[in-house]
């Protein structure tokens, strides 16, 4: 029997590994700009800590988390996503102090776990990236998050993106519009499907999300947020969308957007992508809003925030598709291939010192052939061929090559160790 | 009730995140310069993945092992060990056909995971980083890897490392050694501990690695594999070290080193750290070795390979106390404060415009006053401050302050576009 990976599961292997790799460096790079720094929680952690965040009858919850108990009988469980986690290491390392500058700013680069049906773009162990911002309730905290989802999927290449973006409003507007809903699903309750009969009791908001088709009949003449909006959240809203409008931000106002999870207060948005080689529909692909309740959820004290995730599983998708230069294979600068007895630490010892200078140097370990060592180097991408002959180590003069025109020059030993003007050289 | 993270599980904030992201940079980029590529296989594989490879009765598989059925039934474990996974992959993948050149060169940065008693340095979540080269049973392929264990450590800036060696020789040394030490145990089993007494008939070389004081006092005397060592495995050996010599490569050889894991074969190695601060003796921070048949254990063809791995949370203990710069907290290059009417979204445009050009650059998303922007900038440690009020925005003449000597410069709005240039003229 083959021992094969989980389903659901997927090796990253080298020719993608490199491209997964940029975009992380990218979007590091791009979080580091605007002083967002990095939280790195563990992969799991107490059922409770998911369980509060998502809400129990959350599908997320009840059907596809990785929960089971450790071997000392805790009840643990993969993170199936990224945010609960950073709020509850917020409050436990008591981040809201004094001592920590406001808003408190982080991202995180997260292998998150869901039991669901595999798909394009949809693995069981995914990754999410993601920001949240701790301590501002301020109009422009949200206008900074939802830049900077714009700017980075423009970093990174992505085209064709649209942000949609809605308001909640605050406790009051939601509960009044709970009512609402409640009052206008309840008579049809036998007519919706199971899922939904019991999301009526527990959050009736997630109807609106429901894919089923017996309730996507309803949908159309159901309450609808905005009508249930006070002045100060409309205004709120108005506000951010009006800098928006300053920043050259294009938006859709959308209001059939209502995030997945229970945890979102005020502004919620999401950027979606049209691509006709990957999708059918505009597929979000970065979701994110304002959850002003959730710190206190975990015993933190009242804290606005605010935050957007993205999953990479489905971003590269895009890149695959619409920033091809991400996934070239960049190849190595030198291979030093070698013949002759006395050649071989020598090549070693020149592969140490190429590298040391921040250059990628490979050398054949197995010490074929010439021939097979010329083969290898085209193989790997090498840019330049260095050969050391046994006459070569006698005279100290060896030939480099530039695969790409052939272009030749002989060095000294001692040109290598300073390969930055050996190569401005062959560059003239 | 406070939510907690599970037990032995730590959240790596701000302050510590900055300089674990540094130390994988300089890894990735060190094993990129070798031309070995970033393997990612799952967080999870199914349970009989590290049966085979640990070995049934290993601590690891027997007490150690997250392991659980997911929601379909499958029993399944979250990755005790790097190595493991790699080798499944290399097999699934077919990484050993024609079209994939070898050796096959790869490196990862793993989160992993053993249900053990918490310890400074030991989490239950921790981080293995390693490598691992499939296809070679070349020497220079051991001196390879010996050498890349070294210089990663020298350019991480580890100090007082030293590398101990050994060779546990071929099958046939191993069977006549494993013979050996049964024959040697077998009388005593009675007075060994009873997790040696079951270690005796899975396996006895693991007995060697014991801590129990009842086994300790048996060890001196127990057969030595160096005795039976056949010529073939003496003679490679003696080549790797004096490859290694010839490379400047000082080693001990520690006829005691028997590395923990059943799949070693052939050389063995480990890189020990002395620092009186942090440990009482030498401790390990990277150990490896060849391994001949793991790949044949997952049912691949035969394929000799061999690969190091480091506990990373260790290594940030060693670096802490041995390269204090990489600690260091960097600040960010600008902040731009701002007062006045109007002068709001020309702020987030300045900090959008520095972020673009490769600066980091922050401003006040709560619109506090003047003062306490100051005193922000100067609590994120920031390089230069920019100040936009009313009156500058009107001129488009800003100031720009240095806040290490309080040397100001005046700026037209159009310089901001090109901010190098600007930095150039400062530090004249």
């Amino acid at each position: 029997m083959k021992v094969q990976r989980p389903k659901g599961t997927v090796d990253i292997l080298p020719a993608d590994s490199d491209s997964w790799e940029k975009v992380e460096k990218i979007a590091r790079d791009f979080f580091k700009s605007a002083n967002y720094r990095e939280i790195r929680t563990p992969s799991f952690e107490n059922y409770e800590v998911f369980s509060r965040s998502s809400g129990e009858s959350s599908d997320v919850v009840e059907k596809e988390m990785y929960d089971f108990n450790d071997k000392g009988g805790r009840h643990i469980a993969l993170r199936p996503e990224g945010t609960a986690g950073v709020v509850r290491a917020y409050v436990e390392n008591k981040l809201y102090g004094p001592d920590v500058v406001k808003p408190f700013n982080v991202y995180y680069i997260d292998n998150t776990f869901r039991y669901e049906r595999p798909q394009a773009g949809r693995q069981r162990e995914f990754h999410q990236i993601g920001v949240e911002s701790f301590g501002s309730n301020s109009p422009l905290s949200d206008v900074e998050t939802i830049m900077m989802g714009h700017d980075l999927l423009a970093e990174l290449g992505v085209k064709n993106y649209e942000l949609h973006i809605n308001t909640l409003g605050n406790e009051q507007v939601r509960k009044d519009y709970h009512d609402a809903l409640v009052n206008y699903f309840t008579p049809l309750k036998d007519q919706l499907s199971e899922d939904s009969q019991r999301r009526l009791s527990m959050n009736p908001l997630r109807i609106l999300d429901s894919k089923a088709e017996e309730d996507k009949q309803f949908l159309p003449d159901a309450p609808r947020i905005v009508d249930y909006l006070d002045e100060d959240s409309k205004k709120n809203f108005e506000t951010i969308t009006d800098m928006l409008e300053q920043l050259g931000i294009n938006y859709v106002l959308d209001d059939d957007l209502v995030r997945g999870l229970d945890y979102y207060t005020g502004v919620i948005f999401e950027f979606e992508v049209e691509d006709k080689n990957l999708w059918e529909s505009a597929t979000t692909i970065l979701g994110g809003g304002r959850y002003n309740h959730l710190v206190e959820e975990f015993d933190g004290p009242e804290t606005p925030a605010v935050g957007f995730g993205i999953g990479e599983e489905r971003l590269m998708l895009v890149l695959k598709e619409q920033n091809p230069a991400l996934f070239e294979d960049e190849g190595i600068d030198f291979f030093i291939t070698n013949i002759g007895a006395g050649t071989e630490m020598k090549t070693v010892e020149i592969a140490r010192s190429l590298r040391k200078q921040g250059f990628k140097a490979q050398y054949d370990v197995d010490q074929k052939k010439l021939k097979q060592q010329f083969r290898k180097a085209d193989r790997v991408h090498a840019k330049f061929v260095i050969t050391l002959g046994a006459k070569e180590l006698e005279n100290g003069v060896l030939n480099i090559k530039r695969l790409a025109d052939g272009k030749t020059l002989d060095l000294s030993l001692e040109d290598l160790n300073d390969m930055k003007s050996v190569m401005k050289k062959i560059e003239d």
